[in-house]
């Protein structure tokens, strides 16, 4: 029997956000009435209901520069590390930090719809917490005061998580996940849930729960996903640092479409065991947790705090790896991937490859190789059945079971999908470490006389800036990395320039994909504004290499 | 149809046997025609085919001991890692060494069945090559000549891998396994090729490719499983150590059967991943490579010149976890596991457990504690779904495709397999996750005030000594820790004492796990000479922290 029961359940997740900024607004009130009317007068992406998308501005960053009121761009325009010291210096208390980020996020969230919901009372208390207690931890919290944004799928107490399928409004779970715990125990103030999308298994950021995430830098455009409200929260500044997931680009796209840092990590490095997602249980293919942010120290700090909390003693599927900062002086070998020779880079992203080349090329502790990509489109073989080995049934339930549309990109995702057999199964996992082995061989083809081996490769996150809607069709410059498990470090490196970055002429494509994708960039003035991101992939386990690279990239680029 | 094609396999595979003896009895023939008379009047395990087990001597060791030419003891009774250093200063050369544990194995092998094929060309062209150039590889190799016994199932390039089943007789590797070529480089010569059980998933070593191998120390008892030839090689000392591979219990039970050193490694410390199996591509729970020796010196050195190859720049599931040896002078926080609650030990492991509390408490840097056992019987519950996750379907089909009957063992081992579908697997992996979060809550239960946590816990590897065929029939003293993936290091305390372990009067059994047992063990006299080993487990990476203990605890017990 259809039901519809999931019309309910999106006017009660609406509410879930209305009734949270409601008691933001009360717990932290504007400073003054003239905000309550700009703030009301603002263009947003956030319709009536959860299938109506509103009427965004066509580049809120633009709006949100311009309105936010200048007291809480002092604060939140601030490069977060910089916060951090004002924080422990007492230059600013906690709880004024949190109502600057407050206002932010308010604000933000109106022009992108980025925010699931706001944590007002318990961040209040922890706060106030740390402002009674500001001598002793202060010393002993590295991110002691910092707001931080969490992707909604990670559990926190007391909260509903529907990763993105209404069926599970209700499910309100009964504990922090390990990693919400780690951060409060290291000082950090967990403030907004933001938004993910149906069943997570998207670029994009759709939801019957909460609607569009629409790129901040051009709302025709998408944030990217599946962390998609940390991508926008993060890339308009209106969070210091986020939490997101990734499994074929989750961190990865959303960081690059909004011009902001973002890393995959190597599974077994971060807390994620202990999330809600579809298929779990599943073990074939990992998920993984990492950092979004617009600030590379913070993510270094966020990373480094983390990993020195000795994860592995909560999280038994971790590995004992210690932190081991790698200095930005010694040498470094690296690749740049060109093309994944399915669907070659257009030309924002392959001008971005060029200026980094450029850059790198003048320093003297930079060797660079081009690298070949080996069988990429084996990884689509393989993860096609790895993904949705019960055949998508899981993710099928969620809906059927409210009622809920499939979204059209879940439509997409989920196509290939074939219910497997246990000998099937294993089949494709043999298959998975053919791969990774051969790909393992394939990095060391580039191994120096001198047995150094390569220590990164610079490559693009996706074909493109940001897609427009519904178009961010095409992972494989993600999910090539999650199916060997290597970590990834995306990093901004410009914008797109619409005059530099016109569309080939006469271009071939090489294929359906390739097609697909050069099609839609006819023209460039359609993805004005937008950033422009790359980003380095390492052997698995080497997250503090590619944070040095990333360093010396983004300080030959001055970003 | 039915064939009866194993029939023919069985007489292949001992002709293997057979032409491989003769072929090292060819290039390293006994010294004197004594030797030749004595080799033949050897009682012997072998039997004239594969389903007949000979007549071995009652005490194999006793013979092997009063047999084997002094000449060839003078080499083989040394400690390896003496040995090793006499092969570098060419007290010996590579070939005489070689050519010492060919004639210890061939007795040994002969008294207990305990070699599947003898690798005679290659181990002397090897060692011709180290003592040709022994200038320059007595530096730079860690292992220097040393001759090592592979567990049949591992890869050796030319060679087939039945890993106890007849239908793969014909299937030739063209590969060394990666922990070969490893071994290879650091010096180590691989000579024998031991005997693993039908199917492996067997804590005894019976297969219609070799027959039955039998406890060195007493015939009438099982060497264990499956790395059984292992056990019973290198307990018997005709091998210097060997690799076997453990995902039940199957290095740790022929360690402790054998009165030897043995280790369950952690998942992705060493490599494993190439090796060739049943059920290969599922990843529920997963195999793990490690040494078994009677050179606690030996198992350190070699566990660390693989670690310290960088493995994991070959075997992409490896991680790149360093080698660091942990001093035996710091102070060690240790609990025992009297029981595991569902089958009490025998009287010998309890008065072993005992033995090991009384000297350790002697000692100023160890603290005790009582570890009590979490719920061990949901390991049970859980392996007797992921170990067959396909029903045995894999199993099976490896028998009846040429009518190889099963052993009775193995019916055992598979009789509860189910065929899970896709989400009863992602279920058991999800309650596979759970259980192993609650074990490590619990273990955390004993961290002291200080914060420092149980360093490891003594606890039984078997409920018994060695099992007399056909009954070693609980492995949760050791497939307990393969649920967690907790490493375990195995070690020799001392040996069963007929008027001390008496059977305890009027015993009322927990359950029929326990009766079973308990009702096998109604006369000591039959277990007569047994070793009796104990097992330090340690969570998931510490093997160094597991080496030093057992450092620690081996001092103490002046074994």
């Amino acid at each position: 029997m259809l039901t519809d029961n999931w019309k309910d359940l999106a006017v009660k997740a609406q509410n879930i956000y209305k009734d949270s900024l409601a008691k933001t607004l009360e717990l932290f009130p504007f400073d003054d009435e003239e905000t309550y009317t700009i703030y009301k007068s603002l263009p947003t992406a956030i319709g009536e209901t959860t299938t109506d998308y509103g009427k965004p501005a066509p580049y809120p960053i633009e709006v949100y520069a311009e309105k936010l009121p200048a007291k809480v761009k002092e604060i939140t325009e601030k490069d977060p590390i910089d916060l951090l010291k004002d924080l422990k210096a007492k230059k600013y208390t906690a709880v004024e930090v949190l109502k600057a980020y407050y206002h932010a996020a308010i604000f933000a969230s109106k022009l992108t719809n980025c925010v699931y919901e706001f944590l007002p009372v318990e961040s209040l208390a922890f706060a106030k917490h740390l402002d009674a207690n500001h001598a002793e931890l202060s010393k002993t919290f590295p991110l002691f005061g910092l707001p931080i944004s969490l992707k909604e799928m990670i559990p926190f107490i007391g909260r509903s998580v529907t990763h993105g399928s209404l069926c599970y409004l209700d499910r309100v779970v009964d504990y922090h996940a390990d990693i919400v715990n780690i951060l409060y125990k290291n000082g950090a103030n967990p403030f907004v849930r933001t938004t993910n999308p149906q069943v997570l298994m998207m670029l994009e950021c759709e939801s019957f729960a909460h609607g569009r995430t629409v790129n901040p830098y051009n709302s025709s455009l998408t944030c990217g996903g599946s962390s998609g409200g940390e991508g926008a929260i993060n890339g308009i500044h209106a969070s210091t640092v986020g939490l997101g997931s990734d499994i074929g680009g989750s961190i990865r796209c959303p960081s690059a479409f909004n011009g902001i840092y973002g890393m995959r990590t190597t599974v077994g490095r971060i807390p994620t065991g202990d999330y809600f997602s579809c298929q779990i249980g599943s073990e074939s293919i990992l998920s993984v947790t990492g950092p979004l942010t617009r600030s590379l120290g913070l993510l270094e700090l966020i990373m480094q705090t983390i990993v020195e909390s000795k994860p592995w003693l909560i999280d038994p599927s971790l590995n004992s790896l210690e932190w081991k900062p790698v200095s930005t002086k010694r040498k470094f070998r690296l690749g740049i991937l060109w093309s994944d020779e399915v669907v070659n880079p257009l030309p924002p992203v392959t001008r971005a490859l060029k200026i980094v080349k450029e850059k790198l090329l003048k320093l003297d502790n930079i060797e660079l190789v081009d690298f070949k990509p080996y069988n990429h489109l084996k990884t689509f073989d393989i993860l096609d059945k790895l993904y949705f080995e019960d055949g998508a049934r899981d993710v099928k339930s969620t809906l059927t079971s409210t009622g809920e549309p499939a979204c059209e990109q879940t439509v997409w995702a989920i196509e290939n999908a074939e219910d497997l057999d246990m000998h099937e199964q294993w089949k494709w996992n043999i298959e998975k470490q053919k791969y990774r082995k051969q790909y393992l061989k394939h990095w060391q083809t580039y191994t120096n006389k001198d047995g150094e081996v390569l220590d990164g490769v610079i490559a693009p996150v996706f074909p493109n800036v940001a897609a427009e809607h519904r178009t961010a069709k095409y992972w494989l410059y993600t999910c090539q990395w999650n199916l060997l498990d290597y970590p990834m470090l995306v990093f901004p490196v410009t914008k797109l320039d619409t005059s530099l970055d016109v569309p080939q002429k006469d271009y071939k494509p090489l294929n359906d994909y390739d097609k697909f994708q050069h099609d839609l960039y006819d023209d460039p003035k359609k993805f004005a504004n937008a950033p422009v991101n790359l980003g380095v992939v390492g052997l698995r386990n080497t997250e503090e290499k590619l944070i040095a690279i990333t360093k010396v990239i983004s300080e030959s680029l001055g970003t």
